[in-house]
């Protein structure tokens, strides 16, 4: 507006997105965004149409925060999507034009998609001894039987009560969540869990950081022993590239990872359970060699182990013990000794 | 035990999984299986490998029975593999060995693997007027603010208590169901919402089957309008071909249909955010035709529309009307005048 007013041509400053503006902060163990931008000027022919579609997106966030609306990133394309009156022109011709222009207005304006009144897709559940009021609910976490609450896109409305946990345990798959809530392993063990089901939806991520920052509960995550769930760790403690300008909110440095690490294939005689490393997993270790964020000497050791044996491990794999073994004996003593990995 | 006894090899009948043994019962507009059977036979050395894991396999779930304990499909298969002694042989070398014969094992009994207390993945949230008594928990469904119950894989230990809903949606994504929580849909309409988050998982297709059987509740599908997400309420009514000796416990014969149609997009003036079909998506087409349970004449209506218009159109596509459309026009109007598919 003050560039109109005073007959500037209308620019913004859009932060520079790509690998080279990503720095790895290693004191705060977070990825961020660096300081360089680029430019989007009304009067270049070349950015006009993507001036007209950020403008349209602040915009319709902007009535959105007005009326306590929230979209999905979906939904919004498909509330813009229209022909321009006299032209053939469609404002936006599919959703891959939106989407990047959302993420710009996250980083120009520094704030979280969902602070736009925008939502990701939901997943993850948690269950535990925690009381989350939600839109004038008192839900008490502990009283959902062996379903658990199922975690929103957007969680920033969570007003979190009585808390009673002494950490909370972020499990990557449904199935391994299942088996502790069975072991009634919070129970036992007083800890709040969380499972993510694959990478962690940003509702899950969002979940996590404000359960340690704000109720300062330790976080501890367990995933399988291979470089998927060891990338699925890394997101959630140090936040992911595609969202470096967020990490902040959605990572959580102060993290731990109990395991499967390729040290627990020895100690507890699981050999026989692993599986072989396939030709993607192997190139995928040596990309994580890579990362600055895992060079710590014991991941490095770990993911070294990993290429060296040539295997990979699940966590549904400890049922080889017996279906009791990981609640009664792996987490417990893991995390009573600290054997825990940064 | 009775053929062992009595001398004889030991020899287990087998229902065939094959296409050619699935038929579709007009009647009951269930997929079942027909009557044919295979045999395993101990002493043929082509079956006995798969008639000892089939034993294992048997014996493992007696145990968990026994124990009150359930494990998910990979767990059994860690808890049973292992090199038999004295040999270099594997009782499975994968875990494409022991999947099948949990299914020969359900077909033989004719049980559900719930009932085996075997699990698989879970997916889905529930919200609504309903309380739900879970392992001695009292859910509240209408008291989880707007994130909802998370549906386990298994849901047999449901006792269902207080219900009060005219009917349950069931909605394929979930961002649609989102908007529909914030929109206050399943209060203003007395429903309740169930969210598959695509191809419903086994709990979320059971809880929808009991609901309906015991508790009466009418159930009305909502997902996109393509091949898939009609495949995806197909399912959900008919039960599946892999499953078709659970449809009985799996599928709910009397579900309707409220959209997305290609009827819609005609009358509510959709076309300009539908989307050109896909080469897939004209095979899938074809392949839905050909299904005895797609014989309908309103279901070939819309599929042969779809084909020949050339498009499909995401549930999402009604907020190109406004956010609230759904939620105040589009389904309160078609299901009041009971404008739904069979």
């Amino acid at each position: 507006m003050d560039q109109i007013e005073s007959d500037k041509v209308p620019k913004i400053h859009v932060p520079q997105r790509g690998f080279s503006n990503i720095l790895f902060d290693e004191e705060a163990n977070l990825l961020r965004m660096g300081d360089k931008t680029s430019s989007r000027n009304f009067m270049n022919v070349a950015h006009s149409r993507k001036f007209m579609q950020t403008m349209l997106i602040a915009s319709k966030c902007q009535e959105l925060v007005d009326r306590g609306k929230t979209a999905s990133i979906r939904e919004l394309y498909y509330q813009l999507k229209h022909t321009i009156p006299g032209y053939k022109e469609n404002t936006f011709d599919d959703q891959s034009e939106s989407d990047p222009l959302i993420v710009d207005l996250e980083t120009t304006l520094e704030v979280l998609r969902e602070e736009l009144h925008l939502k990701a897709d939901d997943k993850g559940t948690l269950i535990g001894n925690i009381i989350i009021e939600d839109s004038g609910d008192y839900i008490d976490c502990s009283k959902l039987g062996r379903s658990g609450l199922s975690i929103p896109s957007i969680v920033e409305h969570y007003k979190f009560h009585e808390v009673d946990a002494d950490y909370c345990l972020v499990i990557e798959t449904g199935a391994m969540f299942d088996r502790l809530v069975e072991e009634k392993y919070p129970q036992k063990n007083n800890c709040i869990m969380v499972s993510t089901k694959g990478q962690a939806a940003r509702g899950c991520r969002r979940l996590v950081n404000r359960l340690n920052r704000e109720k300062k509960i330790p976080i501890i995550m367990f995933t399988d022993g291979d470089p998927w769930g060891y990338y699925i760790y890394s997101v959630l403690k140090a936040g992911s590239m595609a969202l470096a300008h967020e990490s902040e909110r959605l990572g959580t440095p102060k993290s731990k990872f109990v395991g499967m690490t390729m040290s627990d294939v020895v100690k507890y005689e699981l050999e026989s359970v692993t599986e072989k490393l396939k030709d993607v997993d192997a190139k995928r270790i040596s990309e994580l060699l890579h990362y600055p964020w895992f060079q710590d000497k014991q991941w490095v050791h770990e993911l070294k182990l990993m290429e060296s044996k040539g295997i990979r491990i699940e966590q549904q794999a400890l049922a080889s013990k017996s279906l009791e073994f990981v609640a009664e004996e792996y987490l417990p003593e893991k995390i009573e000794k600290k054997q825990l990995l940064p």
